[in-house]
Parts: structure tokens; C-alpha cells; sequence
């Protein structure tokens, strides 16, 4: 059974205001590094799916990202196929 | 002056326990969500670079993952450029 690996990333959409991406790129001057203008941090879920990643598989991704895994009221989610790997090769 | 996304990708070592993955996954079949072997959550940081994204620049960024981002006791990480977008033009 092959096995693949979705991705899906989620971040604040962007005209909310993201304190933790300010903490870490307020501290980046101090910390010597210069040239950085803005960080954003969010979230990223590997999902590893059993089966072919076929378009129905990727709909139902689509609908639990939507759900369960981003809050669509602030937040913006993308979902990414990034591997396949069938069940037994070394990864 | 050309703006390019750095994305930095942290995720926990695949041999510590991810509780937070582990909760969204034994959520899943109650949701009715089937087939989704396991979950994985870590953090996404995109970071708005200023200039061209050189072998210096990356590994400068590298750097700043490895000490600030990331804890590496615990986590891996992964440096992506993913777009450069000069100035001015629309993403």
C-alpha cells in the first residue's frame, strides 16, 4: 500500500497582526542578523495518507484542513502533495 | 531592491513524540476522516529576505535557524527559498 506525505501549511492571513513573526524579527537585529524585513510563523502538518493521493483524497484533505486543522477566519492554509513512497522503501 | 520568501520548515525529530500531531490524528475517524496514517505538527516561519538570496544570505539564515528557530536538541529544520519577488511587483 503505498503511503504519501501531505503537507499542509497554515499561516495568519496577512492583515492580521502576527506578535510571535514580530518577537523573532525585533530580536533578529540584536542577534546580529541584519537584511531580514518581515517573519511571519505559523503552522505545518504532515499528514501521511494511505493509499493514491488521487483527487478525491485531496478534496477530503482540502475539507479537513478547512474544518479542523486552520481557522478560516484568520488564517490562510495551503495543502501540498510531497511525496509517495511505497510501503517498505527506505524514505 | 528585490525581496525574496525564505521559508524556514521545523519539525520535531521523527523519534520524539509529537503529542499535538497524535491528538489531531485519533481525531481524525471520529471526524470521519479515514486513511491518514499519521500527523505530524511543527512550525512554519517565512521570512521576507531584502536583497538577492545568496550562498552567504542562506547560510547566514541557516545559521539563524539553527540557533533561534529551532531547538535542535529535539527538532529538525529545513531552509526553502521559495519566490523572489523584485520590489513594487505584484505577488
Amino acid at each position: 500500500m503505498p503511503v504519501a506525505r501531505v503537507v499542509v501549511d497554515v499561516m495568519l492571513k496577512p492583515e492580521i497582526l502576527d506578535p510571535q513573526g514580530q518577537a523573532v524579527q525585533r530580536a533578529l537585529p540584536r542577534l546580529g542578523y541584519q537584511g531580514i524585513a518581515d517573519v511571519r510563523q505559523g503552522k505545518r502538518f504532515e499528514l501521511e495518507v494511505e493509499g493514491p493521493v488521487d483527487e478525491a483524497a485531496l478534496a477530503r484533505i482540502h475539507e479537513l484542513a478547512e474544518t479542523f486543522l486552520a481557522n478560516t477566519v484568520i488564517e490562510d492554509f495551503v495543502v501540498k502533495v510531497e511525496e509517495s513512497v511505497a510501503a517498505g522503501e527506505s524514505k
